[in-house]
Formats: C-alpha cells, sequence, structure tokens
C-alpha cells in the first residue's frame, strides 16, 4: 500500500485518547518491509502549527517496554503547569513499531490474517524512527520543538537528529550510549537466549499455538530488571533477606523456598508477562543491539560531530546498564551540546523514569536552553 | 562412616601431584549429610611444622569453577621465589566440595553406587570450610600460615577466620562481600534457573540419562562471565563488531550470525561446559546465594569485629559483581585489619586472576604485614 502522506493529513489525535494510524509499508534498514504497519499514538496539550510549518510537538520516546502513554510512565513530568507543560507544548507519544501496545509488532495480524510472528523482519532503532517519522507524515506534522527519551527512547532520539534534523528544533538524551556496547549486546542477547530456548517459543510463530513462552521472557526480565536497577538499591531494600513464610537456606535448594529479591525480581516478571509480549521483547531488544548511530556515517564520532539539532545529554551516576561515560562520551563529542546533566541516585538505569524531580529540572532546563537556542537560530 | 583424623594421619600429598582423601561425612549448616565425602588435594613446597603445631601452610582458596591446581589458574604467583613462594612455604589447594574436581560434588557416586544427583544437599559457604577443616584433620595439620582467596574462595577466607580462628595465623580475601547481596542473588539465581529450566536437567538427576542440560550450562556462564569482565574492556575488544563471517545486521535476526562478543561469550561458555559439571554448578552458586558471615553470629558488622586472624583485604576498582565498597564494608569492620589494597583494571572482578603483577605485589605485602603481626602475637 501507499504511504498515506500523499493526501490530506490524518485527523489530529484527540487529547489523551490511543489513536492508532496507518502508516504505510515500513522498509527497514536490512532490506525487510513491515507490510501496512500501523503506529499508536496519544498526544496532551493543543497543536500549535506557525507560519514556516513548525509546531509546538514535544515528541516523547518510551524506553524497551513502554507505551505511548507517556503521563503514565513519565508521572508528574508531563500536563498543565508541569516540566513537559501542556498549556504550552503539544506533548506526543507513539508506541515505537514492533511493540505490543497498538503499533504493529510480531502479534499483530498480517496483511494475511496471521500474525506475523517468525516473519516480522528485524528492526533497527532506525527503524523505529523510520515508522514514527511516517505517522508524522500522516499527521501533516513539519517539524517538533523537541524530541525527548530515554534508554531506546534515547537511542530513537539520536536517530532523529541524525536522520530528520530538518523535523528536530532540539534533542534531549537520556541514560543511552552513541551505540550498543559488547556488554549490552551480551546481556541483551542473554535475554533473547532465555526467550527462544523456551519450548514454546515455537521459533517465533507461539501466537498461533496453545502455548506462551511464558518462562523464557520472566527470565529475559529477571535479567534485565537486574540491569535497571542499582545494586545498591537493591541491596538497602533486600539484602539477604528470606521472602516472607519461605526459607531459602533449606536441606536442599528449593525454588519455592526464596531470598526476598528473587520473590521481587519474580514479581516484576510476572508484572511484564501479563501486560507483554515475547515477540515484541525479541524484537526490541533486537533493536537495541543493533543500535549504532556511526553505521554507515563514517564512524561513532563523525556521526556524532555531525548532530547539527541542539541536544542536551544526561545521565545517571549508578547506571550499570548505560554508565555514565557513555553519556560523557556524547557530550564530548556531539555537534551542537546544549547542556549535560547527570542524576544522582541509588536506583541505577531506571532514575531516568523514578527521579521525577531530577529529571523535572533537567527537562526544564532543557526547554530553556533550547528556546535560547531556537531564538539565536531564527534570530 | 567416622571422621579419619581419629587415627593416625593420612600420608602427605606429593609435591604437585592431585590426591583425593576420604574426610568423613560432613554435616551441613541445614542439617543434611554428604555421606563418605572425598576431597582433591594439591600442594607445591614442603611441609614444615612448629614445635607448636603450626605450619608454613598457605591454603589457597579456589572460585566458583576452580581445582585444586592453584599453579594454573593463579599463575606467575606461586612458586619458588615469587609471591606465594614455595622455598618458604608450603602452597595447598583443596577443590571444594561440592565440585567437579576430585572433590565429591553431584555427579559423585553416592554409596550406593548411583551419582548423588538430586539427592546431593545444598551446601552454604560454610559448610566447604567444613570439608576443608576435616582434610586438615585428616592430614594432621594443625594451624596454616594463611588462607587466602579471591570471589567464592574469599568467602571461604573469610569463614575460616570465624569458625576456625585458632586454625588460621594470618588471611587474605580479594574481590568478595561479608554476605550475598541481594544483586548477586538475583543474577546468580537467573544462572540457577537458567541450567533448571534446560529439559535435559531432569531435577538434577541427568548424570544417570542420555542428557546433559548443556544449553542452560551455557547460558548459565555467558551471564557470569558479563559480571566477570568489565564493560570498558570487553567494549575496546568487541564492540559493535561483527563475528568474522557472520553478519547480525541481516534482514532476520538469526542466532548464527553474531556480534563478535556473541562469539566470545559462546567461547568461554562451551569452554566450561567441557570442564564442568551443571549440577556442580548450581550447588556451588547456591552456596555462594547462602554466603553471609553474619548468620547466627549477631549480624554483619558484628561477626566482621570478631575477626581476630589478622586478614587483608583487596578489591578491584571495576568489579560489578562484588563491588569495592563491598571490600570498604569489611575493612572498615573487621576486627584485626592487616591492610587495603585496590587492584586498579579494566577487567572487572577477574582482575584478581588476571592482573598477575598487581596481585603479586598485594600478596607480598600481605606476607610480610602478617610475619609482623605473627610476631608480635608470638613476641
Amino acid at each position: 500500500m501507499k504511504n498515506q502522506h500523499s493526501g490530506q493529513p490524518a485527523p489530529f489525535p484527540e487529547e489523551g485518547r490511543p489513536a492508532i494510524y496507518p502508516v504505510g509499508d515500513v522498509h527497514t534498514e536490512a532490506g525487510g518491509v513491515v507490510l501496512d504497519a500501523a503506529i499508536a499514538v496519544q498526544r496532551w496539550g493543543e497543536l500549535r502549527i506557525a507560519s514556516d510549518g513548525s509546531t509546538n510537538i514535544i515528541l516523547v520516546e518510551h524506553a524497551l517496554t513502554g507505551d505511548s502513554d507517556a503521563v503514565t510512565w513519565w508521572k508528574g513530568l508531563i500536563g498543565p503547569g508541569l516540566s513537559l507543560d501542556t498549556n504550552r507544548f503539544c506533548v506526543m507519544c507513539t508506541n515505537a513499531l514492533g511493540g505490543y501496545s497498538g503499533s504493529t509488532g510480531p502479534s499483530s495480524p498480517h496483511p494475511d490474517g496471521r500474525p506475523w510472528g517468525s516473519r516480522f523482519p528485524a528492526l533497527s532503532i532506525r527503524d523505529l524512527v523510520t515508522a514514527e517519522r511516517q505517522l508524522l507524515d500522516v499527521l501533516g506534522i513539519g517539524s517538533v520543538a523537541a524530541v525527548i527519551g530515554g534508554s531506546m527512547g534515547g537511542a530513537r532520539t539520536l536517530e532523529w537528529t541524525l536522520m530528520h534534523p530538518e523535523r528536530v528544533r532540539s534533542a534531549a538524551v537520556l541514560a543511552v550510549s552513541a551505540r550498543a556496547s559488547a556488554w549490552q549486546i551480551g546481556i541483551q542477547s542473554a535475554q533473547i537466549s532465555a526467550i527462544t530456548n523456551d519450548p514454546e517459543w515455537l521459533n517465533g510463530d507461539y501466537h498461533s499455538s496453545d502455548g506462551y513462552p511464558h518462562e523464557g521472557l520472566a527470565a529475559a526480565r529477571r535479567i534485565a530488571h537486574l540491569t535497571y536497577r542499582g545494586e545498591q538499591e537493591l541491596d538497602e531494600r533486600f539484602g539477604t533477606d528470606a521472602q516472607k513464610g519461605e526459607n531459602p537456606l533449606g536441606e536442599y535448594r528449593d525454588p519455592e523456598q526464596r531470598f526476598a529479591v528473587q520473590s521481587y525480581l519474580d514479581h516484576q516478571a510476572e508484572k511484564l508477562v501479563e501486560r507483554f509480549d515475547a515477540g515484541s521483547y525479541v524484537t526490541l531488544t533486537e533493536a537495541l543491539n543493533r543500535h549504532d548511530i556511526g553505521r554507515g556515517r563514517g564512524g561513532l564520532n563523525r556521526a556524532l560531530s555531525e548532530i547539527r539539532v541542539p541536544t542536551l545529554v544526561t545521565g545517571v551516576d549508578t547506571d550499570i546498564l548505560y554508565p555514565y561515560h557513555q553519556q560523557e562520551h556524547i557530550s564530548r563529542n556531539v555537534g551542537e551540546l546544549l547542556g549535560m546533566a547527570k542524576i544522582v541516585s541509588p536506583v541505577g538505569h531506571d532514575a531516568f523514569l523514578t527521579e521525577t524531580r531530577q529529571v523535572a529540572r533537567v527537562l526544564r532546563r532543557f526547554l530553556l536552553l533550547a528556546a535560547d537556542a531556537d531564538g539565536e537560530t531564527s534570530g
């Protein structure tokens, strides 16, 4: 099918309500095609379009298992009078291509009616941006005031600045690197293997079966969660405590008798299994493995130096998944640096989601700096 | 059977040659029994026994998948004129109870002739020390000059100082904590689950089957290896490179098409699968989960404060498995601190095995300080 943006812009989504738009075929970087893709989106605040076609949109990019409901997962940051002030901005968030919250992913029906399953192509971070750019085309949106994202959302934000700089007036990149590190690829691949080794995975075609790779997805999430949380925070909360009513120190090892931290991780895993899809998890984790803004652009530092979109960089001091030196690397090399900020927290990587007050300050400062930079550019 | 030490001391092992000694039944902390246990041991250097029964033995304690062949896994540190100078000391190393290199473990025959398998009891670090103490009894050894160990070996070293202080004149503890942290329990439990979820695990009784939980053990080792190695070192070596001849960026995700770091981790995993046993891996990893010198001793700091054996503490600045603050915690609280040292290395946890020159300096200094302390005590 042809892309939708050849005709009239589609009607804008209603305030706060999830809407799903067909965006046409998405051609992937590696030569695959997601036919008839759809992208879910939500927005808060009124859209304003200037005479030059620029808008007051702030595009918020979610992390691996996130969704378009940014006011929920980034609570306290988006709304009237908040950092991302919906009296001034139209804050918009899409569900990533490959995801499981409205956008087309491996669990979605293929045009032939059966689930995509193993036929869903591998995606890169760039492909997620391509799908989102096609949505902007469908909605008739020229440029956005800012793109903001952490973790996988930060990876997409960086790609936005390089793939479509004419459509992004500023960028805030949180808790991410300019490319996957070997350690990230290693630990992410361990998660993918946990799922694909589950006998119920069926090469990704479990959607048409009675089974579901529940255990594999849970195992993946337990590992992932240990990379999202600081070890000191976890240790303060759980230490070597036994889970209440269980005895992990018995005569024989017994998986039913757990330490408190095991119960906590099991709970985190179950929560994810209930709300997410194993195929989407594999697809988006693989996209993180392929994250490399230097690919085809003369290498990492060359690519960073070519970023002309004013960009603010933020990291977390205790992040073991995307250690702070990775954000320092971005800030040292990015072509147009708006500023650098450090979130100080025992929480680790997830601090970009949980340290609301610090993130609020960073985002306020970002928008002030971005407005200044915008004024200079236009002035 | 009765412990062997009721009779004459067993003959001392020959220089460098692995020897296996029956040590009697080992009663575990949790109420289990390893019947008719045997412990493998090697030694280098001549044994000298003073009139008070003290010896010139340095007991070296191996890490999780180690063995009694310390001159191999701690190359460059043990020998004539080296830090652990076999002209002066008798360096001795046992294979841990539960292990797979000569000592009784889950793959060993039970007295009934079939493998122990699922009947092998859960072990704590204290149980490993108990078995080793029973070996010293069998050999007629009173006290040792020093106990030295890193990682799981460090955990055993700490337990030695509390369980049998009268038999240990000094201790060097490397790259370990006073108890398992919640993060360690989490990541170690992920490894155990990877093995026990393998359909060929058969509740630990695969030894009598045609199968072997190969995939599960490999998955566990890949995860573990990522905790043993510093992310910056891994990244410098592999980054996002493709494995030679493979394309990890194809149209579809394909486990045969790998990044270089995946190939490296696969290789590390295969090496372990070839030389180790899945049951031993689960047993000793569970012992690490149960590591807590404060248990039954009035808590962690109380237990540390009661250590009267002069103890040197060492850590690695980039260790994510046993972060350096955990060694600082030991050194701040240990009752008799000989000294504190930091190994500076991009390698991470494994630096206690690979940074030979730094470890050599630490161990030389340790033995000088220990001799001083010993002189003061005897003088």
